[in-house]
């Protein structure tokens, strides 16, 4: 990759790009955050949160990145908690709702089986500051593909009920998979300036890792490539408002609280 | 009853009951207004919207009185968006969670059941503005519990699965009736000064009504008589708070806004 150039054009491609990997760790992490408490083992319940307290962590690191390259003198939380759903660029996977356990396990699995090979590639980023949080980031990430792909496999080969909504999880979070892949103009921008990867060019890896480990939970991938997408570009699922209804309404409320 | 005092102390208390009776409307016709496009049936969607628009207008008499009264110069819009939860004086029976169908319908029969005998009994307040809000009031309340009524019975003398869910219905939101008939020092204050009957005066005609309904729809009401209490001093179950994150995004949001 090439050295980046300086200019406030790349800054502000810098700054979309860290808004939107900032958006998918916060939405995500308040997803899982919503089962703390409620999970079907205490185990699984601390994972789940851990797992969400790693997510907001990297959420920090990327909008705190994003305000830096902005330079409008924003702060991270005031972007994470005072922004109106057409603001948000997260993908539209990680605002489906929770459903049942399992599905909230697919649909980390199936972030998490690109979410570590995009944070490989962009240990190589022109961009000293990016390459550091994806540095930070991976080695929690490796952990999390870990331990998602381990309870898919367990989930499903397991029991016909297991297996049953597994598969379901499957079919209902398939839509929302090939947004990843999808690239814009940004992507076209950033991958010309060697600052992040041709979005495109995940596409083998994950592929390879759900192949692999739905042949291991006797899981099928739907046929169908069809694909929602909107995320990326403020375009979101009904559901975002209401995650942002429970998450701002704190600081909504109380302007600047903090503790 | 007598005519009221106007000392500031029962200008305090006619705030403090409209609070009360405006909180009331104003939180079970939110949770109505969640049924808005997922009712069971078409005209029972309708209904549903409906009976919540009644009670929002009742709840702007209701909220319009207790700024009035209270002359801080706060608009019934302020009273209903910018207080937190220890702010709502509401019965903790409006706010629970609508669960399915026959619980809506069965929360609302044992609301609409009280409502009523409270609303005729108004109509003979020592307060002008309270006999006309409950004047006004009473007619949409008489059919609500007309329809309310009629639907218990037909879904508690249904099949054996509307009959079992409106049981579970009954079971699950009787400890939230007591609350309706219980006194504080406020109702013993407006009771005295002849603005508001004794909530304890209502229980026979509420009693009557459910024991006639109950008979018709073959369920039964449970004989413990514990009364989960504390809405009407602020103290309330952990759902109004998402209630209201929902429910005040607007006008934390974008204060002011209107249309």
């Amino acid at each position: 990759m090439n050295a980046p150039a300086s200019s406030s054009v790349v800054s502000s491609a810098v700054a979309e790009f860290a808004l939107r990997k900032g958006d998918n760790c916060l939405i995500l992490g308040h997803r899982n955050s919503e089962w703390c408490g409620h999970a079907p083992a205490l185990e699984e319940d601390i994972a789940l949160a851990n797992t969400a307290l790693d997510l907001i962590g990297q959420t920090q690191l990327w909008l705190g990145l994003a305000c830096e390259a902005e330079g409008k003198g924003r702060t991270p939380d005031e972007v994470a908690f005072l922004r109106d759903v057409s603001g948000y660029r997260n993908l539209l996977l990680v605002e489906q709702p929770n459903g049942d356990f399992g599905r909230t396990l697919m649909r980390q699995y199936l972030f998490d089986a690109w979410h570590l090979p995009l944070l490989k590639a962009l240990m190589g980023s022109a961009d000293r500051r990016i390459v550091e949080i994806a540095e930070k980031a991976s080695k929690e990430v490796a952990y999390h593909l870990e331990r998602s792909a381990d309870l898919v496999v367990r989930l499903g080969d397991g029991t016909a009920e297991s297996h049953a909504r597994m598969q379901a999880a499957v079919d209902f979070l398939w839509p929302y998979t090939g947004e990843m892949f999808l690239a814009d103009a940004l992507d076209e921008e950033l991958a010309a300036a060697g600052l992040a990867p041709e979005p495109g060019s995940l596409k083998a890896a994950w592929q390879e890792h759900v192949t692999r480990t739905f042949a291991e939970a006797t899981l099928k991938a739907p046929e169908k490539s069809f694909a929602q997408k909107g995320g990326r570009r403020g375009v979101h699922s009904e559901h975002l408002g209401y995650i942002l209804a429970e998450m701002q309404f704190l600081q909504r409320a109380y302007p600047g609280a903090n503790w």
